[in-house]
This record gives structure tokens, sequence and C-alpha cells, in this order.
């Protein structure tokens, strides 16, 4: 089944203490949809000025991701830049240029509004719902956001964030939605606010995610070379939600696969600058990385 | 087989975001000495002033903690004073007054000397080495350190690693010790040191062990109340030495176990203040969470 992604493409010019680039591919729905199409098909919905280079389609259509909900128009393409010091963990946003994505409506394609499995990429809580209204009976929603709209449209980011099923967010984003410092806590109250899971990224420290029922935590996979960080957690939803869509497992089991499959693919994201190692990777290889991390964390009873 | 400590017992002020105490008991030896108890005889060096409370000695009698090795000489016991934010991983020391521990020379009793495994709790290294010329062929020496070390006592450090079949230190200690931002290749150039095995604690986020062979990756527990992180890295060590020293297994699986048994004394211990959760804490109350860690990591293979 089809996983339907709404979301940013982008050129970004990025700053590491490895090396420097610019005006490369990225963008939420760029690095969402690569991870996905290794598992699911993809329905891409989009927006990029006449600027985008035709390369770029060209590997986004070899992934066989769909493109009749991209739209190019009059414009440039919006631009990120950014910076990273040896703390990888945190970007700088050193400029960012929205260009056509300011005035980005998502149409959605009347082929896509039977999607079974929604990402709704960090954009403006108010287009999030947009899309929503567009989409009939989706099995599940899953969502990410930011704190700007934390803290700027608070009560369009909660109507959001009560039709998701999974909400995928890093820590300070946990701990600012919920206003409260304990992850166990915070976690509880943003359940109570809709969602039947929460993914909570904690970058090179792995990702936990809260049920109603459980709690699982899963690892980083320990890297001896991260070039660059951007994308890794879109690059994580896309692998967790195209594992799902094609399993159509949501038992907790299939769910802790996911996280797993999820953290594969942003290990692999982070070794290459946009998405140059994702673009050449192999389905072996991305099983054999997941057998690695049950390696890495497995352990004997008692 | 016991398993010998040398380290600090001190009267600790802590001021947290959930409560301020004053000179309770506290120091490395101390949470060491208590988490290791649960698993194994334990043999402590250390030396208190005065002051020092009997009610704290009889504590450490209770738990058969072996006190032949403590000294206790005219003056005051080593007092810390500290604060944490709501970020509880990083303490900030508002006062140190080392009294009675500044003229520390440990003398280890004849009894002691056997001893199959040690502890090097965070000293001076030149007082580890000390040490390691009073034992006898170890079985297994562990040890940990801090910056304090790295930067003014390099060369006696580095000859104590040398002799070091496990160093325990925390994230920040090992990029600095390696030089290097890069985990694994930090972990590799120390291993290049001396240390059959490397255990990187990170707070809140677990441990990571690295050996020649492999790397384990062990989460935190997600508590609800984390109330005082004091200490939690020597219960780490005490846990996982005290657990090795009663299985006697060194093979990379029981090692594995010693791990997540650290792990879990150190869960109970940051749950209240000083040693006061290790101090009520029941041997089935270790193995239930030891359970709970096992479902927080667990996922099917594919």
């Amino acid at each position: 089944m089809a996983v339907l992604v709404v979301g940013s493409l982008a050129l970004d010019s990025i700053e590491t203490p490895f090396g420097k680039v610019a005006e490369i591919l990225g963008g939420s729905a760029v690095y969402f949809s690569i991870a996905a199409s290794f598992f699911a098909e993809v329905n891409l919905v989009g927006v990029v000025g006449k600027d985008f280079p035709q390369e770029h389609i060209r590997l986004l259509q070899e992934k066989n991701i769909d493109l009749r909900g991209l739209r190019r128009v009059d414009g440039k393409t919006f631009r990120w830049v950014g910076k990273y010091g040896y703390n990888l963990n945190d970007a700088q946003t050193l400029d960012t240029r929205l260009n056509v994505f300011e005035d980005f409506n998502p149409h959605i394609p009347d082929e896509y509004r039977n999607a079974e499995y929604v990402f709704l990429a960090n954009i403006d809580p108010e287009i999030q719902l947009r899309v929503l209204k567009q989409v009939h009976q989706p099995r599940v929603i899953a969502c990410d956001t930011m704190n700007f709209w934390i803290e700027n449209k608070l009560e369009a980011l909660k109507e959001t964030i009560k039709k998701t099923d999974i909400l995928i967010i890093n820590e300070a984003e946990t701990r600012e939605l919920a206003k409260e410092a304990n992850l166990v806590k915070a976690c509880r109250s943003i359940l109570a606010m809709g969602p039947k899971t929460l993914i909570i990224k904690q970058g090179n420290y792995g990702a936990l995610m809260f049920t109603r029922k459980a709690i699982f935590s899963a690892p980083a996979f320990p890297l001896e070379e991260t070039i660059d960080p951007t994308g890794a957690g879109d690059t994580f939803a896309g692998g967790f939600l195209g594992y799902i869509a094609n399993s159509h497992n949501l038992q907790e089991g299939g769910v802790r696969q996911a996280v797993i499959f999820g953290s594969v693919m942003a290990s692999f994201a982070v070794e290459q600058f946009s998405i140059n190692r994702l673009s050449t990777l192999t389905y072996s290889e991305i099983e054999e990385r997941y057998k690695e991390f049950k390696k890495l964390t497995f352990f004997e009873d008692i």
C-alpha cells in the first residue's frame, strides 16, 4: 500500500566540521520518500521552483516515487543554509528562504486520497490540517512538527496532533509541547492529546517509542563517520512508516521492528551529505544493518 | 569472590529542581560498595574524618561491607556541594572540600591483597597506581577517572589505564582522553592504550560497551522520577563489577548482563537522594527491573 508524504523539497547549503556543500538536494519529503521507497510505494506532494534541477526529479523517479503530486511553479525552490559543530546533534540555521514553499497549499491528487498511510512532515499545522481534510480514512496518520509551531501555532498544532496516530518529534520538542522536563511524564501528557504512539528522536542516542502500554528504546548505530545529520529524522520516519505500509502490522512487535528499520535508514543517511548514501543503498545492506542492530542490543535473560 | 574498591566517602550537599539536602552520605566508594553488595562481598578502602556519622558506618556494615580498610582520622570528612538543573545529566560543583581525603594514601590491608576484582574509583591516578602495587594479580581491574586528571596528570593516568582491564568513564571524558570527537574512533584509540573493555556512561541515555570485537548498547531506564543523579556512575560500576565478581563470567554475554545489572542499579540510585533508594532495595526488585530492561529493548529478528 502506498504512503503519502506532504513536505518540503529543498536545496540545502551545509557546513560541518567534515566539509561544506552548496545547494544540494534536501527537504523533509525528499529524505522521507527515498527512505520509504525501499519498503513501499510513495506518493509525494510538494512544490519546487523553476530552478529545481531536473536530475533530482530523475533520481526520485528512479526510486519509483510517484510525483503526480509535485508542483513546479514560478519562482525559486526553498533554500536552507545550516551549520553543525562537532556535536552533530544540533543544527544552527544560518538562513532560510522559503521562496515557493511560502505559499505551499498542498492539493492532494484524487489518486492519492485513499492513502492508508500518511506522513505530515514538519510544516505549518494549518496546512497539515488542510491535507487531512483531503484524504479519506487513512489507517495511520504520522506527523512531525518543530518548536516554531509549538510556540506560534499551538491551537492548530493541537488539532493536528489530536488526529495523529503516531507523533514523531525530538526530545526538546517533547518537553516543550508537554511543558514538562521529565520525558516519561511528558509522553503521558502528549498521549493524552490524542496519539496512540509517540516516538521521540534522540539524534545519536537513538529513539524512544511510547504507547499507552509500553516503552521501547532503540539505540542509534555507532558510526565511525557521521558526515551530515541533515534529514536523519525524516529518513527515520520514512523507513519507519514505509516498513509499516509494507507489513500492515500495527501490533507492538511490528511497530518495534519499524522503529529499528527507521533507525537503520537514518544511520545510513548521515554517512554522507544529502541523499548520497541512500541513493546507492541496497535492500540487502538494510537487512544486514538490521541484524547489526540486533547484535548491538542483545543480552541474555536471567 | 570479594570486590575491592578504593575511593571516597563524602558528605554531599545537593540542590536539584526537586529538593535540597545538606551533608548526606555520598562518595564514590559508598555508592559502589552498596550497589556491589547485592552481588558479592565488598572490601572497602577509604578515609573519613572524626565527624563522619556513626549511622553511616552502621549502614555499610548492615550491607556486609568489609570496613577493615576504612580509616577514620583526625580532621573533617570530604565534602562536596553541587547543583543540578532540569537537565540532570550535568552537575555544577559549587564547592569541594577534600579535607582528610587530601592526604588519602590508601593502605590495602593484607586480607584484601588477593582481591580478584578491583575498582579504582575516580581519584588521583598516582594513588590508583599505588593501590595496584599493593594487590597481587587481580583477575579484573576496573577504573574510573575524570577530566581533571586527563588535563593535569595525563602520564600517570595513562600508566593506570595501561594496567586497567575495564575502563568506565563518561562520554565527554572519552572524547577528551582520545582527543577525538567521534565516539567509535575515540574508543578504538582508548582500547589501544591497554583496556580490553571500555564502558561509556551516557547518563540518561544509557551506556555503550566497546571491546575489540563488538559494541553493546544499553539504554537507561525511563524513569518518572529522577530525583538526584549523584553517584549514578559509581552505582553502575558497583552493580557491574559486583555481578561479574559473582558470576566469574568474563565472556561477552556475561559482561553484557553485567552492564544491564549496572544500569538497573543506577536506575534505582537516582530515584532518591543519597543511597536512600539503594538501602531499602531488595534483590527481587533488581531482578524485576532487569526483566523490564529486557522488555524495553526487545525486538524481533527479521
